[in-house]
């Protein structure tokens, strides 16, 4: 299956495509939406125009978006948040469940610590999808939000196996 | 022309919709539109599908959104980030262009300051739309936009009438 991670931001929004085999993740394609100048709307529906070509260029079964960090100034927070909206509406109108990460979270399912650094994150990221070339720090954050999500998925997959082995 | 005003938020986004004729406005419909429960990229769909619905069915020539109030915790304005986010692109993605105001510019177009309370400025609402019926406090709110934008056009072109009448 395909894996979409996005890590949204006004005038960056970072995505990256994995495949998942089993255990085993690949690379597939990464890049960054921008937004470029004028109204908001305009910016917004520029993000948009953007991530509803790579739905359709890329086909990922599934997709998840990182849970944004809040702890910042208000008109910061809400060009975030508005970015995040449509970063989490695209996916969802190509008719894919949305996973949410927090930026912990992430770094957990990577690292092994919710308290891991950002370069700990991008390291672990090459070695999970070697040769593949980031087109960017925002990029490669939305690649690990892709293989937390793959992680995630994978769990799910093997308690499902599980508990349909548990005789009743 | 027909004019959408949009007073955004997750749970009720308001809507609302006037006809302009010269100086004059009249009520077209209004409503508000609900996100429901679930996962946040489900209820960010669902909000943006309701507003499609409207803008094919009331084909408004120009919309605006109310700026968001911002001095609240992190967490409700990334919420209400995301619905705003939904709120411009809706439009946008309808060909029009996004008017934008802070909620004092509306007070001050309706009620002549923009210290004015909230009920002053329903008041007004229904005085420019008699007879009107309002399906919430958002409606009415979204109503209000959109009255504020059709002065805000309309002072343009009377500025553009006045410039093209002056002896070059």
């Amino acid at each position: 299956m395909r894996v979409l991670g996005l890590d949204p931001g006004l005038r960056n929004l970072g995505w990256g495509v994995i495949e998942v085999e089993g255990s085993r993740v690949s690379h597939v394609a990464n890049g960054i939406c921008r937004s470029g100048e004028g109204a908001l709307a305009v910016r917004l529906l520029a993000l948009y125009r953007q991530l509803t070509v790579i739905l359709a260029e890329h086909a990922p079964d599934a997709a998840a978006v990182e849970e944004t960090f809040v702890n910042r100034d208000g008109a910061g927070t809400l060009k975030l948040g508005q970015a995040r909206g449509i970063a989490l509406l695209a996916p969802a109108e190509a008719g894919l469940e949305v996973g949410e990460y927090a930026a912990t979270a992430v770094k957990k399912a990577l690292v092994g610590t919710g308290r891991a650094e950002k370069a700990q994150v991008a390291h672990m990221v090459r070695m999970h999808l070697p040769g593949a070339v980031f087109a960017g720090p925002d990029a490669s954050d939305a690649l690990a939000v892709a293989i937390c999500h793959a992680h995630h998925l994978q769990s799910r997959r093997s308690l499902v196996a599980a508990l349909a082995r548990t005789p009743s």
